[in-house]
């Protein structure tokens, strides 16, 4: 079954609360080398039946509506690879 | 500057109130063909200096002890292509 994946981030310019305190946190926990951190979220949509052009234009009507708020968010999808990991991944 | 990206999923067998919340509403906003939707969290970190595999290690251990809970959260560490895109992302 194809698996459809939205990633939300906020928007460059928008103040992120939860990566700062992630950010914050890093050093407290003796981690250093980050510089910056943004959180935001990830959807798994499992399709039923064929992954064509159209369903991945629905899920992106899907991603403005209802998964992201357009005016603070910036949103992607991607189609994760069958193997079950997305590409790029590392280890 | 590199940037990786830390993905953090409940585990398959870990109920999951948002995805369901989510694929509740999709019917009620005209959307069909969809069967799960699991929600999950999003880390872009971005890493002063250059990407080697111990800073990669140090990113593995913040996503155990931080950025995630391995008791009903699976995680996985990717590394963002220099485009700026992830790798698998579409249009």
């Amino acid at each position: 079954m194809p698996r459809v994946v939205v990633d939300v981030m906020p928007k460059p310019e928008i103040l992120d609360p939860q990566g700062k305190a992630v950010l914050g946190a890093l050093p407290r926990l003796g981690f250093s080398g980050v510089t910056e951190v943004r959180q935001g979220k990830r959807f798994e949509l499992e399709i039923a039946g064929e992954l064509t052009d159209e369903v991945l234009e629905q899920v992106r009507q899907m991603a403005e509506t209802l998964l992201s708020n357009p005016v603070i968010e910036d949103f992607t999808v991607s189609v994760e690879t069958p193997a079950g990991t997305p590409a790029g991944t590392v280890a």
